[in-house]
Formats: C-alpha cells, structure tokens, sequence
C-alpha cells in the first residue's frame, strides 16, 4: 500500500503509529510519491479511533534530506504556484493548517517527530509542523534554501522564529549552515536529544506514556488550542479554554481523571 | 483578615509585600477562600503607594498543587461558566487581564514568583501571570490538566508558548509529567534558579533592589508597555513608548535618575 | 566624511561592510551626529551593491554606552516628540521599521551586531533591532532605562520579549541591572559568544560566509520574510513564501544554487 514510507503500530496496546520515510539510500529526500504516501498515512492515522500518537522518523542514517535534487531539477516553475493548495486536510481547521507541508496542526494527535539524522530543507520544515521534536545527538539540520538560491519556503519564515526566536532563525535561514544537535537543542530547535541508539526507544516510551496516561480527548482539545493562540488574543484564549473547560467537566475522561487519582491506579481513558 | 494566605511587608524601607499561599498541609492547594483572598490582598498591594514590588510564595514545601481535588470534584457544572469572568480589577487594563486568574498583568506593580515547591495545574498557572519567575532548585512543575481528563485552562495555551516555546508547551500540557527545576530553567520556565535555603533571602534581595533603586515609576510604565506589546504592532509600541518618553523626561524621577547619575550617589525614587 | 564612526569594506571580495562606532573614551556613547552618521551609513551601504553583508561593532572596550548623558541633560524635552519619525529609510518597507532608531530591518542585507563590550540603553536596542547578535565573552548589557526615570524607549519593549521571551524581558527592563555575557547567551539575548580577542575575526569569516557562499538575492527575500512575519498570519506568509519561491525559481541565482551543488563546487552567486 504504501512504497516509499512505512506505517506501523506498537505500544502496550498497539495505540502509537509509527511512520517511517524510506527511502534510506537517498537520506529519505522527498519525492512526489513519498510527499503523496505521507499526506495519506497521516490521514489514515487521524481517522483510526485506536491510534493516540503519531511518531514520524527516516530509515536508516538521515531523517529526510529536503526535496529530492532530482526532482527539483526536472519541476516546471508553472506546476509549483499552481500545486501549493491542497484539498483541506480538515474542514474543521483554519486555512493556515491547510497548506502543502503544513497540515500536521490540523491531524488531531499528537505528532512526535524523532529526528534520526538529517533534516534539511523541507525535512526541517516537516520537523517545525511536528508538536514535539525528539532527536539523535548525531542528527543535523540545515535550511539548506539559501544555498540553492531558494527562499524561506513553506511557512519556514513563520514557524521557525516561533520556535528560537528571530536571532537563531536569522542566523538558520542566511547561512543555510549545518547545525549539530548540541547546538539544536541550546537554540530550543529541538525539545531533547537522546543517544543515537535510544533515540526511538525513548521517543516510543513518550509517545505510549500519552497513548496510555493521559486523556486522549484532553489532548485533542489542548492541540486545538495551542495552534489557535497565535491568532488569539488573550481574552479569546481564556474564553474558548472556559468553554472547553465546561465541555471538558461533563466528560467520561475527566470522570476517570479524578477516579483514577483518588483511587490511586493507572488511568483507564476512553476518549470521549 | 486573611484565613488562608499570609501578606507581610519587608524590604529596607518596607517597601516589599510578600503573598503567602498559606495551606502548608495540603501544599497550598486553591480553594474559593483562597483564590477570593489573593485576588483582595493583590488589590491591596495595588492600591498601596507605599509597596513597590510584590513577591508571591507558598508556605512550606509546596508553591501551589492547583485546585483542592475536594473544591473540585464537588464544583457544580453550571458554575464554572458563569464564574470566568469578575469584576474588572482595573477599569484602565485591557480586558485580557481582567479574567479569574489572570489579573496579575493589571496589578501596577511588579509581581514576581518566587517558587518554593510544587506548582501543579492553576499553580503554574500563576507563576505564569507573574512578571518573573525565581524557583527553588527542589521546586517541580506539572501542567496536570490532561491527566485530570481536563484542557488548557485559565489562558495557560495563551501563555505558557510565549515563555517556552511551542514545542516544550506542547511537551508540557500533552503530557502533564512532573519536570524538574533543572528542566525548568533549561526551558526557559523559570528566570532563575536558587538553593532552596536561599530561594527567599535572593528574591527579597532582588525585590529590595527594585524597590529602593529604581524608579516606580518607570517600572509601572514599562510593566504596562510589556503586556500591551502582544497585541500592538511594531509601530505601535514605538508610538507608546515616545509618548511615554516625552512624559517621563517631565517627571520628578527622570530628573532623580539623572541627578544621582551624575552625582554618584543612590538614587531616592518617588514614583512620580 | 564620517567622524563618530568609520566605514570600511573587507572580506574575501570586499562585500563586508564595518560600521564602528568611532568615541572609544566615552564608550562610543550616541550622539546626534554620531546617530546621523549611523543612518547615513546604513544608506550607503544598502544602496552599494559590493556589499552584502553589514557588520556593527563599537571601537574599544564598549560597543555603545546608550545615549551620551550630556546630550540627555540639555535636550530640550519639546524635540523628543518631533524628532521621532523621520523620513522614510525605504519606502517600501512597513512603517513599522521606519523608526528614528529602528530602521535596521528596512536595509536591504543582513546586518550582524559584534558586540565587543558594553552595550546599554540605545546601544541594546542596535542590537536588538540587528538580525544577528555574536558578543564578546567579556561584553555586558543593561536596559538601563529604569535607572534614570526613563522607559522601554523605541519599541524595545517590543523587541525584547520577541528575542528573549517575557520573563526575562521584565526583568532586564524592570531591574535595569548589569547582564554578564554568559547570562546573555543563557537568556538567548546573542546568538554565540567568542573570546574578546577572537570576536572580530569570527563575525567577519561568517560574515563572509554569507557574502561568498549564500545567494545574496535568498537572503534579501529571506530578510524581508522575517521581518514580515510578526505581522501575517501563517497563510499569509505561506503565501508569499509561494510566490518567492516562484520568482525565485526563475532566478540566476537558483540555477547556480543547483549548479554549484551538482558540479560540487564552490557557488558564484550574482544575487539576480
């Protein structure tokens, strides 16, 4: 079904869906295909009630090297403007989730990005859609668009000084330099780096910590309004929290959310 | 007067209130009583032109565990909607800091937190609403809400992606884990870490500068400019910040602040 | 035909422009002419097309001790209003960066702030409003306004929290206390530090990194993105992300980014 990804379930109760880019011997560089297969497996996985978490990483040494320099050679300009809108992701979601790369918001689970080894252009771009970036201590990232004479592509311009302000992103998105992972992790680029080795072990003991800990429906509205704020102001966050705040009182998550504090056991979530 | 916190003075010239969450037992967990007698001894403070500088702490181990799970479970539905929004603190703020827990930006003077222990689910939300944040290396931070099957509550999506970033607000709020100070401070949660013996003594000392060697004045202007900034534009901001200029170069304190410059000598602010 | 400052042109071709604040025994300390000379500079050197890249540094042990205090003393408070907006620096940029001491985004390059030693009041707010910021490890920084009766003046209170979130914005402006270089680097207020002896020559092999390796032509567009970003949403900036990208692709400049890449050569780029 799927040729230049992987998708694949695991955790105690088969609840978190691993996809994998695979195309290891190109360092996993986009292709049309590959591009196609990934908007599908995340569809796939935003519509199946048993998957909670999705984690998203590359075979093999790097993570996704950017678009395949094949393809960009060969791209006829007049394609490109024409092919940025997709068809919505999800009616529900603002325009600003709707885009080409930048849907992953609009996937209503948690995505986990486990950066294995390079991200470079959109690699990157994939990684700043992502909720939470996991990394190797020997991945690396690079923007890479400067040195081909490209532009800050996809929303990078956007997302990326949101996450290490407006000084790292200059400095990122100028130089198109390689950083390491010692110097991702000081700019807050990525959330936290693991031994290359335990690297999924430890994204994978994450993501089924959510899938089986938390309140699924918690995490669906919480991921809602973390990616409405920027577009809030204040008052209108708090209103839309307490609004969810009432919905959230009436249902069967917060039920067990205090019963299986008071009792003092594991949580037993439904979602609903 | 006040059952369930504590309000001290202190300071070379008294000019520091200390708030004290004063329910040691329960670490300092919220109930109606407490939340009501915050709210008036901030409105005291406010109101006193002899404090300067507010400090918000928590008796014994804990800072703040979040809502008494007791008040909560008890809580009627109904009520929750209809208690978000009080009467406005400060008829002059904007309204996004005249919510239940998110009054402290219009407080006319600077808050600062010092946490001593745990700050868990409307704990963090508190810390939150200060303008600095000191903690004890002991201290520990939970959002808690998604374990308790509940959302981003009381603006806490609003605000917790401006001081850590997107990724560790979402790390944080998704899975509702204890981090440590250390991790705290590595995120940006916290301006400062101190041993817990000295956590108080520090932020008193900070406190004290503030409040025996700057200009009140300024302080109040520039606490209002910092949280009108999120929703001016650039230009805007300028235009604010000249108008204030030009007002403050006609102030006792500018012509203090110059004078004890020149003079090499301390300064002695008057707020006006 | 500058005496406060000097201009001079370096680098492997001579595309780095130096602009150094030239009164080393007042700590390069603002005055009127000196902050004509500034702008006039920047001019130039936006409108020269040898250079690529823009340097900022201080002569001697300061890089640039705010406003020169005697200027302060005798400046007529009636011409601070007036003397706000001045003309136009690019009639094509955003009022936003128009500003009397704000208009380093509104040049057309890449402006690096090499802070080698004091930078206070005005001299912070240079930096800040620099795309990228290296400092000496032996540098110090200071709002200092608070100190003098003063407030955030010229949109700092607006730059500042952007570049080091709100927390430590309310304190460097609130305190107005002396920051270490290293505490800078923790808040995230530089981008790196080097030794005092090697800043120079680190700033300068970036610096010409950029001039020689880096489309001119991606940086121009990539500047004008970031600094256009804090007032889009993310479909709009998608959207002009989109069409750059479009023109781009058509450029010189990307067919010798795919070129020099492909031929494994170093890159010529002409910045068409």
């Amino acid at each position: 079904m799927y040729t230049q990804i992987e998708l694949s379930r695991t955790g105690a109760s088969g609840r978190v869906a691993v996809i994998t880019l695979n195309r290891p011997d190109k360092l996993n560089a986009l292709t049309k295909v590959m591009e196609a297969e990934l908007r599908r497996a995340m569809e796939e996985v935003d519509g199946d009630d048993a998957v909670r978490v999705v984690v998203l990483t590359g075979a093999g040494r790097g993570f996704c090297a950017g678009m395949d320099i094949d393809e960009l050679e060969i791209l006829p300009p007049g394609d490109i403007r024409a092919a940025q809108w997709m068809r919505p992701f999800d009616m529900n979601r603002r325009p600003d989730y709707q885009t080409r790369y930048g849907y992953f918001p609009a996937v209503r689970k948690p995505v986990i990005c486990a950066i294995n080894g390079a991200a470079a252009g959109l690699g990157l771009v994939f990684a700043l859609y992502s909720d939470i970036r996991f990394a190797s201590d020997r991945a690396a990232f690079s923007t890479a668009f400067a040195k081909r004479g490209l532009i800050a592509e996809h929303g990078i311009a956007w997302m990326l000084p949101r996450v290490v302000g407006p000084g790292h992103a200059a400095d990122l998105l100028y130089s198109a330099r390689k950083v390491s992972a010692a110097e991702a992790l000081q700019m807050g680029l990525v959330n936290r780096l693991f031994e290359a080795d335990s690297l999924m072990a430890e994204t994978l003991r994450y993501a089924d910590d959510l899938a089986e800990n938390v309140s699924p429906r918690s995490i669906r509205v919480i991921k809602d309004q973390l990616w409405e704020v920027p577009f809030q102001d204040l008052a209108q966050a708090t209103r839309t929290a307490n609004e969810a705040m009432y919905e959230s009182i009436q249902s069967e998550d917060f039920t067990e959310g205090v019963a299986h504090f008071v009792e003092r056991r594991a949580a037993r979530f439904t979602g609903r």
